[in-house]
């Protein structure tokens, strides 16, 4: 699949309009979003490493320029730009795993208009798709509190790539493992799974079965209870099978609960296998939980489930299953000079912050507990003490004082003048600093239901321009 | 990305097992689901094409081995079996396109237990993905009557494959159009578009931008008009560049609205257009569209719209984002002998069809009006008037007389001992066919609102032996 291929076909008709009207213009635009999934209050960032990889492989191949050509939209000069197309300018970005704020630049793509323009779509698939599915993971894995998670959710994602991708932004998100093996295979994730129902099914009863299995795999005996009755056969036939696993010298599991009211069965099954001396056999739930059953199981009603394993309501963040990034031109650059623009709504909320930015997180000084956001100007020089303005204009508190911070900016460069100048940490780096950075946000803003809003500010500069903009746009 | 390997672990660790334990027998799967999306009547098939391919290419590579080699889980004698894979079996299944009922098989596949289940991590991630996405599709088309959608939600499409296999589904749920140029290369789709709010910004202002449009693209002028203010620049710059369009002999197409009250623009934007002599000047409204605002623009509102472009809400069916389609043992095959299977559950509801089964489309005599579907076992030949039951236990009225029927099997051949023997038609085919198969539906049990439940029924033979194996079954 040539990724460069998934893209609107109007980039391709603005890319082609631009060199013949703008060809002299770089453009430079802004990934951002303006709403955070399931209303919380932050997204984690995922995907960059894919979206590296599709700028640095755009290409279009005679097959694709044949198919193009065909349209008859494009002069033969654009499609032979489209030929040797080879990336020639900036991209800057936020890490992956760093939870990012609505308005907040996740990357900066800057360059030849007609080579910017044509990034837009497949960026922004690749970002919002794994930035999603990260998102969903952290809520997911804050109800379960640390009790480990399994992604399984690859026959409800939508299509082999979102199986794929969504696994490994599940672990970038928290998960421990996937059941997926690609995902496991590619980018070194640990992979878990046991037994379907068609493994029990297929034998004449479910003893058999489950002594079929755990004399194959003695030491991964995590048993499928439920597909005919949890307590009066699954449990039973898994505890004769541990009894006569441990007799010879084997450490049992557990047992994986798949339907049925889970609550109430793992009180039973928990009774039931500490009753036989099986306190250490562990209990996983399946069957599409999200982070709202999870939390209800283990803290209201207290069920005793050690691990969990979550399909399609976190592969597809099925809540609320669309991050809607966006790809905003927020200047032009003519002869060396940088002309800010502004994308004008009827809703104040949804004017974009004009001009090249730079994202800074602010802590409490000599400490790592971050407070606040401050969007500024490239340009412009943070003071130790400055006046800032809220970055969303319908917050009622518009004019703030900032003092006593460290601060860090977010952005890291990604490419320069068309070159690859970032190695992208593997993925369970990447998950070890996002914990890191998760641990350093407010309390309040992590909880799952209203979560306090993260303030994010942006410069006086900054406001001044847009508001500048704002007032002055010809029309 | 090879496919074969987007798989959960446990498939082969149980066909890891099967080898060692249940060589000789075969399986018989089933496809099918039990819920039908946004609570509709109907699921509108897809995906069969990309299914057989997974099929027929389905294989591991060196590196694949290597790395399950690794995972210390398989026996050598499983490993060369994967190295040589080729699949010996049957599948068949309901063309794409078709309105199916919950409870039927779509796909059923046979054959070695240790060759079948392997396939069921990517066929259900195949089927349920872009039968979503068609089911989808067939709502929002039903909601435009006949007015054309476009599909343009690759930007938000969850990965690249959701992109463009969701735009393939897209067309065959009733879609005119897709923006997404992979998919239609690939799949001879329609492909359209315009420009978005960048080309506007990237010009000193937006009359110029229009302009520019225009002159490059005379006869493809189709102006996006809300990067500033609609009425008081978009329409009013559209209008003057129409004019100069249609001075030099060309046809002006018309304007998109992509953001604020689209009911209350467009009756302002065609008032405008119409007064300046450009009635026939189309406006296509986009911006997070789904079946819902079209219905009530069009039917509550009158808003004057004549296209449509649909987004994320479509390409991720964001309402109900999941097809839960299973993949169910339903027979083994021992010796020649065939012992039918059934997953047995708590609720009666969810206990699944055993054994080898065809479904009937039942027409009333003489016509093309479909008013039942009837599940029978494979071997049974149906008579021309027949008790049956539902196939749904939780309806009241369980035992229906049919009579004055014609009937017509659903299911096809794909594959035959490992060959394929069907060929797939192209996709604007199969959404030909679709829209037949979905005009010989009752009109009741299309509605987008609580549809009237179409009925499918199991004959008596297959209620029997669902009886037989819920109240015989060995634990």
């Amino acid at each position: 699949m040539n990724l460069s291929m998934v893209t609107d076909l109007y980039e391709l008709s603005m890319a082609n309009g631009y060199q013949q009207a703008l060809e002299k213009e770089d453009g430079v635009f802004d990934v951002f979003f303006r709403h955070v999934p399931d209303d919380g209050s932050f997204v984690i960032t995922a995907g960059l490493a894919q979206a590296i990889q599709a700028v640095s492989d755009f290409h279009f191949d005679e097959k694709d320029l044949a198919y193009l050509k065909n349209l008859d939209l494009f002069t033969d000069n654009f499609l032979n730009f489209l030929k040797k197309f080879k990336f020639s300018g900036n991209i800057s970005a936020i890490p992956e795993g760093t939870p990012v704020f609505p308005r907040e630049p996740l990357l900066t793509i800057s360059g030849p208009l007609i080579e910017t323009q044509l990034f837009e779509t497949i960026l922004l698939n690749i970002v919002n798709h794994q930035s999603l599915i990260a998102t969903k993971a952290r809520r997911i894995c804050y109800a379960a509190q640390g009790m480990p998670i399994m992604e399984f959710g690859a026959r409800r994602a939508q299509g082999p790539s979102a199986a794929t991708l969504g696994a490994r932004a599940a672990i970038i998100g928290g998960c421990a493992s996937t059941s997926n093996l690609l995902a496991a295979e590619k980018f070194g994730l640990t992979v878990a799974g046991t037994m379907a129902h068609s493994w029990i099914e297929a034998f004449p009863n479910e003893l058999s079965a489950f002594e079929k299995w755990a004399e194959l795999y003695p030491d991964n005996s995590s048993l499928l209870v439920d597909t005919y009755d949890v307590v009066s056969s699954g449990v039973p036939n898994a505890i004769k099978v541990f009894q006569k696993l441990e007799e010879k010298g084997h450490k049992p599991i557990g047992i994986r609960i798949d339907s049925g009211d889970i609550a109430h069965l793992s009180k039973l099954a928990r009774k039931m296998l500490d009753d036989a001396g099986f306190s250490e056999a562990k209990i996983t739930a399946s069957n599409a939980l999200d982070e709202t059953t999870i939390q209800s199981l283990l803290f209201s009603q207290g069920a005793p489930i050690d691990n969990f394993g979550v399909g399609e309501e976190l592969i597809t963040s099925a809540s609320d299953p669309v991050l809607s990034g966006v790809y905003k031109l927020v200047a032009i650059k003519k002869e060396g000079k940088i002309i800010p623009k502004i994308k004008i709504s009827d809703s104040r909320e949804k004017v974009t912050l004009p001009g090249i930015k730079q994202l800074y997180r602010l802590y409490k000084k000599g400490t790592r507990q971050a407070f606040a956001d401050v969007i500024a100007l490239k340009e412009e020089r943070l003071s130790k003490r400055m006046l800032v303005k809220s970055a969303d204009p319908l917050d009622t508190k518009q004019n703030i004082n900032l003092m006593d911070f460290d601060l860090e900016t977010l952005q890291t460069n990604i490419f320069e003048k068309g070159k690859i100048v970032y190695s992208s940490p593997t993925v369970q780096q990447i998950k070890k600093v996002s914990q890191q950075s998760l641990s350093e946000l407010p309390e309040e803003t992590k909880r799952l239901k209203n979560p306090n809003k993260y303030p994010v500010y942006i410069t006086e500069k900054l406001a001044k321009l847009q508001d500048e903009l704002l007032n002055d746009q010809e029309y």
